[in-house]
């Protein structure tokens, strides 16, 4: 099936969820497409996503809203994506694009392969974001160098991703095809099992300081850095472990692998300064 | 011993390693002191730190400097700071102070207790720093807001400790006067064991960048906090690992329980959920 509208200019974009991500994405598309409706939970934040501009229109009512989108962008955590994909998909109108910006996409591309023949769907993932939540921190620049990942789906059309990686480098970040399978493995890596180390470092440096006070008044920026993660908003990183079990399992077994070796090195500063060079070199040739 | 000197103003300062840290603690001493002498081991450091008025001379020769200096400042990697003890001690003058700024604290306290009795020593760790080292990266600015650890040492006395808190007042961090085993301890907890685990997943992430090199094309902002302590300066590092094993062992395996403990939690949500809590909400407390 062929998107009814193939240039963002003249389509109208429905963004379900404006949080972090789908208020900063609205923000970022600004006039570079024909229209953009805003769906919130409370009416509250619907007035205000309308009041800084991040949208054209508000609603706290799903269906008038898609009704009328040529682009669906769900922008909320996993499970909310998978809990609303089917009745978005009985709502919109043939031709027209659903899209996604959920953290991880096994589940989202299998639900978005399903939806009816006449839709068209691509899985999407910005790799940026803040470890604070809600459309008070939203901001388009959050885009500026990111990758954004397009995960192909049953229901994904040469048309639907054309129009989907012009909706994505209008506002600003790289897009980069990828399977869910690949994201989602990769995404364990750099961006799950980070949060886990970060929080489990967060507890066990809480634990010190029940015996010592002064352990947290010692923590400075690289404590600072090390854990900022820690912060993200729960309700996003829970649906992201959950859904990215087997994944997540092979990254911690991969990162345990590392810690063990290293602790081994303890005794053998020879080793421990190569293994030390090694980090340092690769830490340093990333970001640049 | 009574230090010679009971103030800053009056006093010369011989700062031995002009690094970051010492050439910021130049940088920041200004015309707080009498006069700074800077102490390198190359020429080219000697000249840039006159260059940039680091301090107002400079030298390649430990012996004259130390003999002029009414305050001692050792700044450098821990096990260089061991070397230098004994040395700087015997060309010191009668009442003068040794201090230092190593990122452990036992063994260089240990050793400045052993000076000659006729000065006075004072153990020193500005709690701040960058992951790169160097004259060229000294910033008077990385003190702001840092908490610096003065720990007393058996040639520690109260004009000594004072003179030390004014020196450090005067570049701007808050004393903190801990004993050198609970600095160690904490600093484990909050700077060498972050350390380990952002050094560990730079290399978990490196080893499935083995299997699939898009892994490293998703690390983001998340990636890149949680792994910058990874690119630290590798001798300083590896000095502080080989001179506080015990207290890291400790915080290694709290933290490992940690890790054991919410891995059995992806099995139980509502656990799960309650422990990403907590450490959200510490976290939060921090830094703020």
């Amino acid at each position: 099936m062929q998107p009814k509208i193939s240039h963002l200019a003249e389509a109208t974009v429905a963004i379900v969820g404006l949080g972090l991500i789908g208020g900063s994405l609205a923000l970022a598309l600004g006039e570079k497409c024909g229209r953009r409706i805003g769906v919130a939970r409370r009416q509250e934040t619907a007035n205000l996503a309308v009041h800084i501009r991040a949208v054209d229109g508000a609603t706290t009512h799903l269906r008038p809203a898609v009704e009328q989108a040529d682009i669906v962008v769900l922008a909320a955590p996993v499970q909310t994506i998978l809990s609303m994909v089917e009745e978005v998909g009985a709502y919109m109108r043939p031709g027209s694009l659903l899209t996604d910006v959920g953290s991880t996409k096994g589940a989202i591309v299998t639900a978005m392969g399903r939806l009816p023949e006449h839709l068209t769907s691509v899985g999407g993932h910005p790799m940026c974001g803040k470890e604070v939540g809600g459309l008070g921190h939203a901001d388009a620049s959050i885009f500026k160098g990111a990758t954004y990942v397009l995960t192909p789906t049953l229901r994904t059309t040469d048309e639907a991703m054309s129009l989907c990686s012009e909706m994505v480098e209008a506002i600003g970040p790289r897009p980069l095809v990828l399977d869910a399978e690949r994201h989602d493995r990769a995404a364990a890596y750099v961006s799950h099992l980070p949060y886990l180390l970060a929080a489990s470092l967060v507890q066990a440096e809480a634990e010190a300081e029940l015996d010592d006070p002064v352990v947290g008044k010692l923590a400075s920026s690289g404590f600072r850095d090390t854990t900022r993660l820690a912060a993200s908003e729960v309700p996003m990183m829970l649906d992201i472990l959950l859904s990215n079990r087997q994944a997540i399992e092979e990254a911690l077994a991969g990162f345990e692998r590392h810690v063990v070796h290293v602790r081994k090195l303890l005794d053998d500063p020879n080793g421990l300064e190569e293994w030390m060079e090694r980090s340092q070199r690769k830490r340093r040739g990333m970001f640049v």
